[in-house]
């Protein structure tokens, strides 16, 4: 059994060298996220996550959370741990001042957040899932649903939830059938609702549901849906709680992951809510978050990456097997064989490229709230929402890729639950799907970020991409060097991709869309590998200090080397099929997908 | 919920058009092999799978097989399904007639394997041992042995097991500790293992565990390791059950999937095993029947494939949401939206890319063992021995990646465990992993099976691949012209790949290991997009029938078409990795795999 242990030095090289910390920092109300500071932070987030998040994961796995009688039983240990994390003020993190948070920059917020949810994937998704109905409260709310709610729920008392999803309705909102009926000045919300995430649970006082329904004389479709507030217990004037609202938990599902993260089926009968914001907006108020919650998702991907890499490591230095190839005599530890150490390299590398990529675009969110200049924040908010949903995409079918090489590192072993290497891949199937599945990331990324504005943030980001080759080429260091081709194909087929993307979407939206998804898969491998490239040349001129972590930043440079022949290669291949691919898509009428 | 459904037309088209079922028909003993007969024996497998394992395959993933005090209860439904698999006569099927088989072509049994583990993979298993065992025994047991334990293993009221590992030697068989010492005309075998399929359960009457086990005096390592029946009744001379022998099942292991299938955890007490053949040779004689357990892996790889296919299929078909991206107004099924069918043609191409190289193997081995010609004979073999591990690596690994597509074409419903796609992927996960992992196929491919005879039964093969774009450039058909460039970019990938293998074998031998498993996938994706292309073909030629199945053809020329964009496209990237990987893979020093 290995312990989860946060990835501190790759995460301080990452803020530092990729991210630009020291620039966030000087951000307004940034100051106080000196490198000391967070240093600080992020040893005592480590702590907590293998003191006291780690040591639950599995059990929890195990366990599951239970329902009986409409109450949700979390398994053995998470109330005290979450009641830990209140205490520790790990929700309040990432808030403003305003309602008690340390406003923190997101990137800062980012690295702790990849902690918590590397250790327990289940616990974390309840925070998560808090801090998306805070941000949609503190944008869109009045300021008496702010008042009755944000102090408690930043604090992490109450905790909230997103209630989006019913049977018919999941991809497509417009098909939401959730009805609020107007009673004075509240609303009465009635209908069903599923894959609620902590839905209903123990672990907190008050769980504040944002619920998409619609009211009598809404229009169809997706310009009809409002949002609402619906709290499991009322709140009374002086901020206590009242009589139970009328929102019940009928039932839990059963998962093939995240057993101990519950997902209710919520129904709702008459239950009293309070409009968000204006009638027939809730969809645009949940865009408003969505960056923020497809961000965590795909940093998802980036946290079980992590976990299962330092499961697989330690089994694969402890495993005795098989002779090493060319020495041969001596049993020898399974790391020493090449196949193996190819997995763990794979597992490493793209573990960390999507670490970096995810910082950056952290980092980019920071600069795009906070910058003095406008033209800078307009830029550097293209670039978040072009990235979203690369991160959100790649990171989570490339997490789910290393979980399952996780498995693999050990052989018979890694198919027995308690060796726990198959938690992390059931865990990290669902996100892929959740907060929008990958095809959906890919349509919102070909679509809305490229198309619609002809490519212009996609082709700026290729032009920063291509100056790298010019750094690269003057550094001395051979595997730099070996990086530079496997780059510069790769900048070349977004470059091809793009074009493709922006010349044909107006005539053969299907085509486009057909290749949506290879075509986000080369923009994750080409941005990891710019990081990586990034990474390389950091390390390179670190390596120059007399104090240099040699070790560490030599590693760096081979992780990048690697990453390159194994992983940026793949890109002209994917372009070959966005631009290529389609017919092959269209070409079978729907009756010929014959099963038999 | 979708029931399986054995897909008879595309089995029947590559039987006939890619595997030549005519020309083994031809070979001595299979004259009974005709279409007609061959197609009655897959319509009854079909209806046989689709009505008796089927619908127990759900039921036997929840309930799992139970242990209690040495014993394993199958789930609800499995006796009586197995006593209709032996009265049925379907383990007897590939078996000559000397021990009361039908002796039907290995191309024929191979088609109804893919059937039965299809509909059931948990159950599959139990004749797939048995099987194995069989083969061992047919082939290097005494006339005694074969006497008293092969007519009712064929027959299937015994089944067998293969007992091979132990908690310290999994891939590395020569740590194997397993103690047989002489007893008179027996021996005394002692020792655990683990990890064995079937070794204990309620099915049959008596289950014969085949046991590697080493004498008093044997050599150290793989040289000293001899193979034993044991069984778990002791057999009467009149051919009646004894004595229960002193083999029992201390446990049995709680598994990501597979959850109908015992694996168990073997204890032998001084328990009475015969020596099979002579000592010392065991491993041998394993690796005697190895291709053929490996061979059916591979076809699990497929057969799960297609199960997850037509689950996604059928869900995407009834599932509602969303509008047309082109016509706009109404809710479609989610198979009109691009990346659905993009998803589902990647699952419907590479099954049935897989399925033609698993059969036209498959025929490749009715070749070798009956072909007039001994030079035809060895020709045949040789292509076999190479192919085997690409058909188990490749197919397995492609099998998870399918499994995984049909989690996802299902959306949030797909991480549902009631739904069933989330079962396929957790039943899949073990096929690269048991009968030597991906790594070791890779090993063995580009080991002994290239770079031990210099790259010539390879070479052999890209020359037969080269051939096949002469014919293509014939075609008037559009999307036929369109595979070309990929393939032929795919065959030079290959060729490239094996040029590499035999000229750094000697000098960097971890080098090329090091590259060995995206070799195997290059050799997969390529030799698949071969047999697509042939089928491709054959299809264009059987367009010019007055009664040709039009859609069904046409549906195979564009399904082609797309593998060779989606798939194909690939094969330099991979390659790529083989011949520029090593470095980047060895690059870091064990002690710089830090996980933090």
């Amino acid at each position: 059994m290995s312990a989860y242990v946060a990835p501190l030095k790759d995460m301080k090289f990452v803020l530092k060298e990729l991210a630009g910390l020291e620039l966030v920092a000087q951000l307004p109300g940034y100051a106080d996220a000196t490198p000391d500071t967070v240093d600080a932070i992020l040893e005592e987030a480590g702590k907590f996550a293998t003191g006291v998040l780690d040591p639950l994961n599995q059990s929890g796995d195990e366990e599951g959370s239970k329902w009986k009688d409409g109450a949700v039983t979390t398994p053995k240990g998470f109330k005290e741990a979450y009641r830990k994390y209140v205490e520790g003020g790990w929700n309040a993190l990432p808030f403003g001042p305003d309602w008690g948070g340390q406003g923190l920059p997101k990137l800062v917020a980012t690295a702790v957040e990849e902690i918590l949810t590397s250790s327990n994937m289940s616990f974390s998704l309840c925070p998560l899932l808090t801090q998306g109905a805070i941000h949609a409260l503190e944008l869109c709310g009045s300021e008496a649903l702010k008042k009755a709610y944000l102090g408690r729920m930043v604090e992490g008392t109450w905790t909230g939830t997103m209630n989006l999803t019913e049977p018919q309705a999941g991809s497509d909102l417009a098909l939401v059938k959730t009805r609020a009926k107007r009673a004075g000045d509240h609303y009465l919300i009635s209908g069903q609702k599923i894959f609620i995430t902590y839905g209903e649970h123990d672990l907190a006082e008050n769980i504040v549901h944002l619920v998409l329904a619609r009211t009598p004389d809404a229009p169809e479709g997706v310009k009809g849906i409002s949002l609402f507030v619906v709290p499991k217990f009322l709140v009374n004037a002086d901020g206590t709680l009242g009589e139970r609202n009328t929102a019940r938990c009928a039932s839990i599902e059963h998962k093939l992951g995240i057993h101990a993260s519950p997902t209710a089926v919520m129904v709702y009968e008459d239950a009293i809510g309070y409009l968000v914001g204006e009638e027939n907006k809730g969809l645009a108020y949940m865009f408003v978050m969505m960056n923020a919650a497809r961000f965590s998702v795909g940093l998802e991907g980036v946290a079980i990456a992590e976990r299962a890499f330092q499961r697989a490591l330690a089994y694969a230095k402890e495993r005795m097997q098989g002779r090493d190839l060319v020495e041969g005599a001596g049993t020898v530890p399974i790391i020493r064989h090449p196949d193996v150490r190819r997995m763990l390299m794979l597992m490493k590398s793209q573990t960390e490229a999507m670490r970096a990529l995810a910082y950056v675009v952290a980092a980019a969110m920071d600069f795009s709230h906070k910058c003095e200049n406008v033209e800078e924040r307009k830029r550097h908010q293209a670039f978040v929402d072009l990235m979203i949903p690369v991160v959100k995409g790649w990171s989570t079918e490339t997490g789910i890729e290393v979980a399952s090489l996780g498995v693999q590192v050990h052989g018979g072993m890694g198919f027995i639950e308690e060796t726990g290497a198959a938690q992390h891949l059931r865990d990290a199937r669902i996100t892929t799907i959740y907060e929008g599945t990958t095809g959906i990331q890919a349509s919102d990324l070909v679509g809305r970020k490229i198309a619609r504005e002809g490519g212009a943030t996609a082709k700026a980001l290729v032009a920063e991409l291509k100056k790298l080759d010019g750094e690269l080429s003057r550094s001395k260091n051979a595997d730099i060097q070996a990086i530079r081709g496997p780059l510069t194909a790769g900048v070349a087929a977004v470059d091809e991709g793009v074009d493709y993307i922006v010349a044909n979407a107006a005539r053969d939206l299907k085509g486009v869309f057909a290749g949506a998804v290879p075509f986000l898969k080369l923009m994750g491998v080409v941005t990891g590998g710019w990081q990586m490239a990034r990474a390389a040349l950091a390390a390179e001129k670190a390596l120059a200090a007399a104090d240099a972590d040699r070790g560490f930043l030599e590693a760096k440079i081979g992780t990048a080397r690697f990453y390159a022949d194994h992983v940026l290669v793949q890109a002209p291949g994917l372009k070959n099929t966005v631009v290529n691919g389609a017919a092959g898509v269209m070409a079978l009428p729907d009756d010929q997908f014959l099963a038999a």
